[in-house]
């Protein structure tokens, strides 16, 4: 082993949900990996792992560099994504040996994945299994979650993005909805199974005397009569009420709120959420008679790279960068994350954080940032997520719409 | 009756479901009544007509005129909006009588009433009562609706800027959506009860090969055998399908496909509809087996001034001036509206209709912009949409949230 840099081809992956802003990631991966004499060339994995295991890795040279700059600004997972959990190499290693057989058929001397816990996991799994067979390739894991969730870093690259947009909806549906001198309650559900962060975010509006009056995270219990009391005295106060729930708000018991509407799991056995705000508005309606609404922002929140935060975009881009500086100056087994400071001022830096600790680690909001009430979050919230919201992305425009990135997708051979 | 320009107050009231733009519409007939010498006060009426009823106007002179300037990018009616339906004056004189005691109270002789068909109807019959009483008020209706609905003008103010968000939440959803190598079938659900403009308005992704594979109208009978035809036919070609449909599609009996989720009415006896991409996604799960979600824009849609078009904020702000223009040199019982010249470019002009062709009447898709299959649009509809959705507005910003207008709301006594 040797800290010096290894003379061979890259390859970036990406996995999980995607965001507004993991392209960016992507990209910073990519762009410094093609300007460093030391890589051959720079793969991309079709839907993730699984592209490997499938061979199926993009040539990313052979597009043109002008067309990937539009990365920054493009949705979603550029390169495909997958939810494959690998197995635990000490009991199956079968797709591990297929791992490293493609990675020597294409001399992959680093290899970068892109997303959530699940990714850092396959990170480290694949880590340790290369170390055991003495191949050497430096493994960083990126990070990428609107959920905010990794554990050891600041805030997550993708967060910062679905919470401007969150707060600025929020700000919009608080006007929509406040136009008619009858009363209105209004439920918007957000994204989140076991982590508030999302929903919180809304409170951001609050800033501006625009936001929810009650918020409901999945951190703690919740409990309907309390709800129901909450929704009804901010009614017979105001008239109009705006409340912001997480999809993953739970019982004292640990069964979803939502759980009559779940329906299938995913790849990795999470129950598939949704259908709360509409649930939760039949129920509202039923105990208070008003005007009840119920707006789920589905996977609008995650991909609306018309409102991402330049910080944001700008941050995931860097992380990208840094990741693959750090693998030519010899690290492998971590995953890039923040490191940020917000006195006197906002300043992130990048740092590096073990592989092992993050993997399947879930960081959740602070129950100290939640009031003790359960229906709101605090001041450390909003000064902890602001800066992460801040500056609007210029995205390149053509017929007054976005314009993504097209990629040619040369397979490798 | 005189063509001069009459000495007194200016009213202006906002009705009807709001957009994101129809504060720039307001905006425009206030700064301009402002600027007149002959307008001795401007009046905002609080709840539109329900505000002349109950004698709640605000003085909007008293109102901060940078702060005033906010409004162009403030969606939603931040007078405040009603659902209020006069009686024909024939028939019951009361609510009209009151009208007229509050008119002269305040020496109003300019009434500009900005929304859609319901808001014509009321211009109309308040002008016929007017008329008949021989109290001389010119009465100028500004149209909105993000429904794009009203007889006579090309577009609608608030159409534009609804248009481009559907089509730019379309275009990101659409790559959300297809980052899996799973198949997945996508319902979104548009507003629009009985005309299809808004849902029509996601075709204009496909410009960018982003679009939606089916889209579905109120303009023609749905049938769901045919629909779930269609989407087995795109899902087994593709693999992912991403459908447009308007919440309005109804089989050929007229009851609307939604129509098992239907509660209450609004104030003029519609129905609210809602719930139908949530119904479609299990009807087409238990048709085809596929992963299904359905995706309801519900009030994003019509709120979203972050996303707005600089054509239709700068047409909505010159609707609002032509209004008062136009009444100062003597036309009343008239709407504003739009005649516009695409070849060679599009050119809007501003023009005046008649109040009484206006009112209540529905301007539908023409039916041979969609196609013959039911389930898509034609060029026709894109030539004709595509101008109304250029350019973006530059929303003034703090904390990188949007900044709305906060009026003082000083009452008239």
């Amino acid at each position: 082993m040797t800290n010096k840099p290894l003379i061979g081809a890259a390859l970036i992956g990406q996995s999980g949900g995607p965001s507004a802003v993991i392209n960016a990631s992507t990209y910073g991966v990519i762009k410094t990996a093609m300007e460093s004499e030391y890589i051959t060339t720079v793969y991309g994995a079709n839907h993730g792992i699984k592209g490997v295991l499938d061979d199926r890795l993009f040539i990313m040279n052979e597009e043109d560099p002008k067309e990937l700059e539009k990365m920054l600004y493009t949705p979603a997972s550029v390169l495909g994504s997958c939810r494959y959990k690998l197995a635990d190499p000490d009991a199956d290693e079968t797709d591990f040996k297929r791992i490293l057989e493609i990675f020597r058929k294409y001399n992959i001397r680093y290899f970068f994945y892109n997303g959530g816990n699940d990714s850092m996991d396959t990170c480290n799994k694949i880590s340790r299994f290369f170390a055991k067979n003495d191949f050497e390739c430096r493994i960083i894991g990126v990070p990428k979650t609107i959920d905010n969730d990794l554990a050891g870093t600041d805030h997550c690259p993708g967060f910062g993005s679905a919470a401007k947009y969150i707060a600025t909806s929020i700000m919009e549906v608080n006007r929509d909805t406040k136009v008619y001198d009858v009363g209105m309650i209004t439920i918007v559900e957000c994204m989140g199974r076991h982590a508030g962060w999302l929903t919180a975010s809304a409170a951001l509006a609050n800033l501006k005397g625009e936001g929810p009056d009650l918020i409901y995270l999945p951190e703690v219990d919740f409990d309907m009569d309390s709800f129901i009391n909450d929704v009804k005295r901010v009614y017979e106060d105001k008239h109009d009420v705006l409340i912001a729930v997480s999809e993953g708000i739970h019982y004292a018991d640990g069964s979803f709120v939502s759980e009559a509407k779940t329906s299938g799991t995913d790849g990795f056995g999470h129950a598939q959420l949704g259908g709360l705000a509409t649930r939760l508005a039949a129920i509202v309606k039923a105990a208070t008679g008003a005007k009840v609404r119920g707006i789920e922002l589905s996977l609008l929140q995650r991909c609306a790279s018309h409102c991402a935060s330049a910080t944001d975009m700008q941050e995931s881009f860097e992380a990208g960068k840094f990741a693959m500086e750090s693998a030519l100056a010899g690290e492998t087994g971590k995953m890039v994350g923040f490191v940020c400071d917000r006195v006197g001022g906002y300043k992130c830096n990048y740092a590096l954080f073990d592989l092992s600790q993050e993997a399947n680690a879930e960081k959740k909001v602070p129950l100290e940032w939640i009031t003790a009430s359960h229906n709101n979050v605090t001041r450390e919230f909003i000064d902890y997520c602001l800066p992460l919201i801040q500056g609007d992305v210029q995205q390149p425009k053509e017929d007054g719409l976005p314009c993504f990135v097209t990629l040619k997708r040369v397979l490798a051979k």
